[in-house]
């Protein structure tokens, strides 16, 4: 197969692994956990242009490019990732992780516990945004990366792009949450909450354990994700995608009939529990249902990022109603009151949420533009490749 | 307990016994079947003042007043109906069903087969929206109502009343239609799908005969309900009823965290399987994604309701997104083009689709000036009482 001509190609991925223990949010300490991750482009020799990619609840490393040659898709935001696309690997070096609890690799709840023997199943602790920044600043220093020209990320991913500004801010100068929020609205944590009690009344989930059981809570974890799709999609997306086209049956003859769009969530449901992990589902929920940098402030979210001295882009979609435009002009409102250098734009598409991981026009645009300006503000001064 | 002045006090419901047979759309045959009924106010001696209340997805026939001196809570639309109210029975004869299907007293999974002496339970016909108008119609002959005054009913219940409208267009002089549609959108659909999957992967359904195995879907007709409930409210609405508070756990000492949003899910689905049936769910959510009048006239909704003869009242709320705005202009939009007398309204609320249920002034003087005017109309001839 030849690869498209701006594809990255061919990555491995590649296993740091850490013996510093890691103290957790929770107050838990992981003594040593391990990373997997891809890089893309080339690391210049000043280490000035490296761009951390932070994925989000279902998402994982390998975020561009093949792993083989027959390879029948490529990462999840190829779209944005390659040479001359938004995300430029002939100007970044990309680094992109599964994080810690993920189901790809990383340590988490399907790797094994070496005390035990058994996958850490449901006694894996409960990782937040904090703890992954923690992580990634582990990854960075593995890789001699003291300062990240940008850290990018959608949804979850942006949420941990923010704290990054927040508790990191001598080590990231430009920062990208697209389609995110500094907290969840109540509505959101609610269809979280349903997708996680389909998961745990699964009777195949047995208190997380199913591991050990020989068992796959499929039901639960299958529902889970079709309840993330319709959410993840928007009613005018839907309608244009499915309309209400009829699978099968016939309402004439009083057979039972089955719409298009729930054929797709069905097959969709399916496929998602023979490579997600229920544990990693649950984990990755709490986690979007706890963030709220303004907790330590007293709900004060300007105070929130006072820390922060990198510059900011947010950009969020017109038909995204679980992570809003509203809730990013929240985001945007603070960094204004707290005199942070902010972009920002509502990007026109019916695709809902899933819009970031799509290659709409203007969004690619935006992205590409403030991430090549941020570049062009810190220009390299070992390589001398004109920018 | 004293009642509240404009309620209609202390009700009993009613049996119907119908023995003539009735053919449902799919090509089954009742051969006979009961309905339960409520009515509330006076039947005038011309029997003009009749009006019947259709009900949506998980209603049924006690629709106001009270079952006993110390009820706790009124019929389910209790803030529209009794004397003074919007629907006034001072003025009209209300007639209030539980539908066929239903789990409330009428003929439906629930009741007993007579000829296996076991619960017709996942056997029971998928009866649809226009084999239950004929069953109204069968219920209003028996109570020697020829013409009905109105309609009138929400969602589920507002589909009921146009298919009155098209089919028994000589025999109905109002519809109300409340936050309904002329068929539900592919989003609509793939909600309704992911509560059925719930309710049919719960290890407890065993095909839909869990009362043979005395056994009860309800984790998931308990998730079924909650994807109803956070679908029916609006994001507003949530904000303002649950914010983010804590329910329990401590984000400081790592304890997990329930938000007060999860805890009110949790105990509203737990609370609903207790007393609806999930075979009845399943037959009503089949209902509403297959309601679409104007297949019969290929898809033309102008010519679907050509064979109308009455007024329409169509109400939307502004936050519905399950049954939108949007939804309801289409309604709109094809009476027009169609030259049929409509009223409609934007209702301005926060509650999203529950607003339907909600004492909302703007709503109730919209829905009573209507209804009044109506009915002055097609003043009384025999009893005399000014209007």
């Amino acid at each position: 197969m030849t690869f498209p001509k701006n594809s990255v190609g061919l990555v491995t991925p590649q296993r740091y692994v850490c013996d510093t223990p890691l103290a957790l949010q929770n107050g838990d300490t992981l003594d040593g956990y391990e990373l997997v991750y891809e890089t893309y482009g080339k690391l210049k020799a000043d280490k000035s242009n490296a761009l951390l990619i932070c994925h989000a609840l279902s998402g994982h490393h390998h975020a561009a490019g093949y792993h083989s040659e027959d390879d029948a898709k490529p990462g999840w935001w190829d779209a944005c990732i390659g040479p001359g696309k938004a995300i430029d690997t002939d100007r970044f070096f990309v680094v992109s992780l599964n994080n810690l609890g993920g189901c790809h690799g990383s340590t988490g709840p399907r790797t094994l516990n070496p005390s035990t023997g058994k996958s850490h199943g449901p006694d894996f602790p409960n990782v937040v945004v904090k703890d992954w920044v923690n992580s990634q600043v582990a990854l960075a220093d593995h890789l001699g990366i003291k300062t990240l020209a940008a850290v990018v990320g959608g949804s979850l991913g942006g949420m941990q792009a923010l704290q990054w500004a927040i508790d990191y801010p001598d080590r990231v100068k430009a920062c990208v949450a697209i389609a995110s929020a500094a907290k969840l609205s109540a509505q959101n944590i609610a269809f979280n909450e349903i997708a996680r009690r389909a998961i745990t009344s699964d009777q195949d989930f047995n208190e997380g354990r199913y591991f050990d059981a020989e068992k796959n809570p499929e039901r639960g974890l299958g529902l889970a994700r079709m309840i993330g799709h319709v959410t993840y999609l928007s009613d005018d997306g839907m309608g244009t995608k499915f309309g209400r086209d009829i699978k099968s049956g016939d309402f004439g003859s009083g057979a039972d009939v089955e719409f298009q769009v729930e054929s797709y969530l069905n097959y969709q449901g399916r496929a998602f529990t023979q490579y997600f992990d229920a544990n990693t589902y649950l984990l990755m929920t709490k986690a979007l249902d706890h963030f709220d940098p303004a907790r330590e402030t007293n709900g004060d979210l300007v105070e929130a990022f006072a820390p922060a001295l990198c510059k900011f882009l947010v950009l969020s979609f017109s038909s995204d109603w679980r992570f809003s435009a509203e809730r990013s002009q929240e985001i945007v409102d603070a960094l204004v009151r707290a005199k942070k250098n902010v972009a920002s734009a509502v990007i026109e598409s019916e695709h809902g949420h899933d819009s970031f991981l799509l290659p709409i026009e203007r969004y690619v645009a935006a992205l590409g533009t403030f991430l090549n300006q941020s570049l062009a503000e810190h220009p390299n001064q070992a390589d001398g490749e004109p920018i």
